[in-house]
């Protein structure tokens, strides 16, 4: 009897800790999975993501994208087990800021917010755990804590495919890494809160997920122009002489970044002007206005003894400190109302237009130990994984009470903050590295600059400035460098040529952005989201020293120096020391940027271009929204006058968008779509048309030109 | 009411949460520490680590070597955090086997067994939570979970020491990592179990702790000779082949190593001989014990299902396999006997002497993921905290079954394995790194070889020949590379010299591991525990760039080139490309081993040596008992005759140890110390004694010379 009792104890154990996710569908192709005991707080939660219901709403109805006996959950050692299935051939892309690698089969991540160290392994400064199949959909764990993804790695005794065992000793053809055909996570939490996001192509399904975390971000049009960020100890006097030279060399400028130096003390930070630099900063700000230039202010948010929320704010901030500054506790709501009111008092409320808010990623050794406690309750390894995205959320809320749209940038994010207008950067240097994080930030619902700040040559300067301008933002970071973009003779021209360029495409760039937000659309993506991209991804296993690679490791090429700009320019980078490079073409016609001329078609081209170019490469009827290059991006209320350009021999079209550039009315329904149309009249020639504008509209567009790269 | 209810209910609950440690005092100088609930399996529990009680009952009485009150534990976020004080300069070692750093202040490390990576990390073969400070004590946290330590990084806000806060700004003395007072460790269990160690200084605690887990390990005398393994599907008759070649050329050979080859079947393994390479072991074996030469066997666990033990063992294997093969639950009684049942029939029945036990460390895609299951109950990371120190007790408990010393080697181990006859290797192959990992050995009680398996130039052969024979295991690793000692034949000699000279030297590194075993002492083992060394400890800011450092770490000059091999010989590596090196020479006088000329004193040397040998010092007094160069180690019975060499100008006496070499019967008590004494006579002239043999106890010493090199 005794036995029967245990036995049934046990069976109800059993099925108690191998319990099915619950699942519910929460927008056609949208689903939450439960299991357990999930935290309360978590990366959403943190982030405060609203979704955007109404669109979601609307879009077409999917299956659940994966077997749902196959999708495995259960408690094992007091933490949560979740496995999702997967098939021979299919590739995983995302679960964060990678900087080397585009293809996550294969890899094992400790997602773990960081400054990136060197190895894609998990820490960086968005370990965004959602990963998109090449399949076709979308899985993110919400969770906040520090979570192992093993991609395809582990091999279950009961696999559904047999294990092929092979001898070592004689068959050349063994293999290091044997058939695995799942993701397993593991959640160190009693339970989880899944999302799995469908679609018809994975680009789809990435668009339900930023969708379903309040759609992309859109910047004000200012933030897409040019910044630069100047010398840490810059005084007003040398930023007023700074904007005077960048028009006296005619080179645009939108906003300037000041660095610590503008606080009376920094690491840890006092957030207030040092009155010897800045005896006037609101004379600052509007002198700097009456330019078109805007001001953006360097931070962390480590708070100085000094500083004067620091007796205040000190009951809600963290165990630890860092630099000797304390952690505002910033889930802790008067935590957030003593800095908010600091940062409103003091900057915002004067006119500054946002922040770069630094060191919310790492490394450990600089900021707090998982241990650390704060005053909200939530855990110190909490608390790293959304720093960045509270950071985020804390100052872009005071932005939003001024119905102003503000554009900055921040080292740490998550899932959730997919709609913050931050952009990320970091310490880390290499360029080819810098592209690969451009090419991923797409997967992960984050923004990414390539940031120049200095070089050893001309070429090197030119080619990192080609490749931030084809990025989030176009920006010089001279913290310490004080370079300027005609600091390298040999190349000023060709640099202003590109950060003109960049003013040029400014409409094209504007909508891209803004389909980010409406529809989930990533302005910078990977090319495996485009229809017709083969890559190379065959396994080739290369003749290797056995001494140092013992274990044979098949190589898996990816594609992950070459991106999509929106929906019609492909970038492919030229790095110091290269003239010429092998660019991959999907599938279609294809064209050059700069002379419209026929390049290929589903295949490997050799570029060679002209005059140092970033070779850019444009999608048969790729129609390009330009505007004539200008200093600053229009006042409000400036219309602009419109070349659209077209590329190669198909019809399209187009929506253009328009609201006001900076305020958050299109929120409200201030924004229109003008849909541009071009196609062949009775004599087969292109012609173009836009619609027009839409009535008690923002109408930022004045006389409308096309122009037909093709002919 | 129900607020007095609650306030009495919250103030039970801090008070648990923040429940003191209970101390236990185990022997003189070590103390256990437990709170909350600690983990029933853990390091010391998987190593079955039984303390020479005996030993450590005669020590010497030591206070409590830390302020108890500034011992922290509490429960945060359901796991423990442990807090030990740290001094101003006060330095800590251990904490592995890392191969890049000695000074572990400042750093943080995840101890997480794993195939070092190249960054010291925590990740390597052996992560033992065991540290050393200079102060002279030691902290074991006994679990064997994945521990984070934080050696004195975090600074919390109600730290004693008030801090220092300077603004970056204008400060050029801000320095980016501030003073942190302690050592915080967070164990993900709900309690810990803790031992520290006190001594008189660091070496003395060291001391203790390997006392505690049962002493040193000491190998056979054979396993101190040379060693060669060949490549990896060699036949009987090439092995043959080999030892007759060994033979030829008058190169010591005491054991060859058989590579994968030996099995039907490898990765995963069959645990059989092949029947084609290896017709007839038994008969191999015996061949080679005629020409005093034994065999070990190179396995990893990982069972294949045509290994004959497959389908018995199978419900006594984990959730995942391993390339393939089923892993056996090594904490389980059952899993251990099936295979205990077939190594014993197939190889140590038959005499095969040890195995090398591969591949128990990582990567992580290779081995289970960390919610693998096991039957036994342990979780998968248990199991891979633990596996190598399981996999070394199995063997080791077969061969002590036969009542035969085993020495082998292993790629993981841990904390309560320090009495385990194995010595850690990898497939990494930084020279240097290597070095620094002999280095750290003695911090955590663990052996590794720096071994030798390829070189590029003659150069490069003798340099890590150099080394690996002033290291537990004198070996050349050709399991690829097929390389013989004489395979650059502009060193040969050279090579061989220094082979003789590792047999030369095994009464005085017999002795010493014998040291290792009855006092705990390590054999190799760090220039900071030597008396008197200062080292070169000082921080200095480097003019960095900060474009690629922007936090202006201070360096901090660490000794990790150079190590003591027993107690009077000091090794200074030159590496490839070296011909000359700087030495850092404890307080004393120090002579040069080969000429017994003086070198200096509590200083800085240049060594220069002639014919690239390389650097070896003796310290004053040093006492080093040699014997004749010899191909192989003595016989069972077998007498050799000494030259014991004096050094300097101090008398001083020597333990030199003695028993059969081969039986555990040291265990029972048949063993002796023959005391060797240097003094000078009425004339003031050295004169050396030794001790007569002890009756009934192993004789292996024939005839005494006393060579004196200072005179």
């Amino acid at each position: 009897m005794m036995r029967l009792w245990t036995f049934l104890l046990l069976l109800l154990a059993t099925a108690a800790s191998a319990q099915p996710i619950r699942w519910q569908e929460q927008y056609p192709g949208v689903w939450k999975g439960t299991f357990g005991k999930p935290d309360n707080y978590t990366l959403l939660s943190a982030a405060g993501a609203t979704p955007q219901a109404a669109t979601l709403e609307r879009l077409q109805s999917v299956d659940f994208p994966l077997p749902k006996m196959e999708v495995h959950a259960e408690l094992i050692d007091g933490k949560t087990y979740l496995r999702f299935p997967l098939q021979k051939n299919e590739q995983i892309y995302g679960l964060g800021l990678n900087f080397q690698t585009v293809h996550q089969r294969g890899k094992i991540l400790n997602l773990h917010v960081d400054h990136y160290g060197g190895k894609d392994n998990g820490r960086t400064h968005a370990p965004v755990p959602f990963y998109v199949s090449s399949r076709g959909y979308g899985v993110l764990v919400n969770s906040a804590q520090y979570l192992t993804y093993y991609v395809g790695t582990g091999v279950r005794k009961d696999a559904k495919v047999p294990a092929e065992v092979k001898d070592r000793n004689t068959d050349k053809s063994w293999n290091s890494r044997p058939y695995s055909d799942a993701v397993e996570v593991y959640v160190p939490t009693e339970g989880a809160e899944v999302y799995v996001f469908a679609g018809i192509n994975p680009l789809d399904a990435i668009k339900r997920y930023n969708l379903f975390c309040g759609g992309g971000a859109l910047p004000p049009k200012w933030g897409l122009g040019f910044t630069q960020r100047v010398q840490k100890l810059y005084t007003a006097d040398e930023v007023i002489k700074e904007v005077a030279e960048f028009e006296e060399h005619g080179f645009p400028l939108d906003f300037i970044g000041l660095e610590p130096g503008w606080q009376s003390k920094a690491y840890p930070c006092s957030f207030e002007w040092d009155k010897g630099r800045f005896p006037n900063p609101a004379a600052l700000v509007k002198k700097l206005a009456d330019k078109g230039v805007r001001l953006n202010l360097w931070t962390n948010p480590y708070i100085s003894p000094e500083s004067p929320v620091s007796k205040a704010i000190e009951p809600f901030t963290g165990s630890h400190t860092v630099w000797n500054g304390t952690v505002p506790d910033l889930n802790h709501p008067d935590a957030k109302r003593i800095l908010a009111g600091q940062l409103s008092r003091s900057q915002i409320d004067i006119g500054i237009s946002g922040y770069k808010i630094d060191e919310v990623d790492g490394y450990d050794y600089y900021l707090w130990p998982d241990m650390a406690k704060f005053p909200s309750g939530i855990s110190g390894v909490q608390m790293r994984q959304t720093y960045g995205v509270l950071a985020q959320k804390l100052t872009d809320s005071l932005y939003r009470q001024h119905n102003k749209r503000t554009f900055g940038l921040v080292r740490a994010s998550n899932a959730g903050a997919n709609n913050m207008p931050y952009v990320i950067y970091n310490d880390y240097y290499s360029h080819q590295d810098f592209i690969t994080a451009l090419v991923n930030s797409g997967f992960c619902g984050v923004l990414w600059t390539p940031e120049v700040r200095g070089s050893k040559t001309g070429e090197e300067w030119l080619r990192r400035f080609q490749t931030v301008v084809f990025s989030p933002m176009a920006m010089i970071n001279a913290w310490s460098s004080g370079t300027k973009p005609w600091s390298f003779p040999e190349v000023a021209e060709k640099v202003k040529y590109y950060a003109q360029l960049r003013m040029e495409l400014m409409p094209y760039l504007y909508s891209e952005f803004a389909k980010y937000h409406f529809e989930g659309t990533p302005p910078f993506r990977a090319m495996v989201l485009e229809e017709g991209f083969q890559g190379q991804t065959n396994a080739s296993l290369n003749n290797q020293d056995l001494e140092t690679n013992p274990y044979l490791e098949a190589v898996n090429k990816e594609v992950k120096d070459q991106y999509m700009c929106g929906e019609y320019l492909l970038v492919a980078p030229l790095f110091t020391g290269e003239s010429t490079r092998k660019v991959l073409l999907p599938k279609g016609n294809w064209y050059d940027f700069y002379s419209g001329r026929y390049v290929g078609n589903g295949e490997e081209i050799v570029a060679k271009p002209e005059d140092d170019r970033i070779p850019v490469y444009v999608k048969d009827g790729g129609i390009i929204p330009m505007t004539t290059a200008r200093l600053h991006v229009p006042a409000a209320g400036e219309k602009v006058n419109l070349v659209i350009r077209h590329y190669g021999e198909k019809e399209g079209m187009y929506n253009l968008y328009d609201d006001d550039g900076l305020s958050f009315d299109y929120e409200k329904g201030a924004y229109s779509w003008r849909r541009i149309v071009l196609k062949r009249n009775a004599s087969g020639k292109l012609e173009g048309d836009i619609s027009a504008p839409a009535k008690n509209k923002p109408n930022t567009i004045g006389t409308v030109k096309f122009e037909f790269m093709g002919q």
